[in-house]
């Protein structure tokens, strides 16, 4: 559970960052070296690396180093995480809603109907 | 744009906590007042404002004070946020198998058929 907690604080974390979230979208469409990663952004190459470093520890990412090249692929499985988490939320907020409309379709249709047998269920 | 990103930024920075994950699932279910909320957590008071006060900042609750209480309320608009990164991001990657199935199922067809004039497209 701790485990868990700890697991969704780091998707998470990952994501608050604009580089980090744009390298996720360039690996969505294949691996890349970290030279092709890095080419559109105007950053040194430490800090860029910082951000690969998060994505890795995360587990957003995989790096294998061949040679003097370090190439970098998409763990899709992190977007599930985050999927999960969604409809586990949304599901409590549906409930929610369903409830309230269920209310106030029943208030509207209240004062048309015989009161005497009124279902307190 | 820069305005969208940064509150890409917060939206997932708000999720980075799990406190907070726990409070956007308890307002998931209904409105509740800071005292109500707080209660599960073994947390200082001003501890726990700072929590509601990133909530509030990222766009994910509105809060309104009547007499002594204040009352907050989930704004499940974040939820959208959040599927359009995760819809977008899946596209890009799923495009990407998609492609790569074809490929593999060409190299697979291959030997069975005739080589004069094959396809370099």
């Amino acid at each position: 559970m701790a485990q868990q907690m700890m697991e969704l604080d780091g998707v998470f974390q990952a994501l608050t960052d604009p580089t980090r979230r744009a390298v996720i979208g360039q690996l969505g469409k294949g691996p890349a070296s970290i030279g092709e990663l890095a080419a559109p952004f105007d950053m040194a190459l430490p800090s860029f690396m910082k951000h690969i470093r998060s994505l890795e520890n995360t587990g957003w990412i995989t790096t294998e180093k061949v040679g003097r090249v370090r190439t970098c692929e998409l763990r899709p499985e992190q977007f599930s995480v985050i999927e999960d988490w969604l409809t586990e939320n949304r599901r409590l907020w549906e409930g929610r809603t369903d409830r309230l409309e269920q209310f106030v379709r029943k208030q509207h249709i209240r004062p048309t109907q015989h009161h005497d047998q009124e279902d307190h269920a």
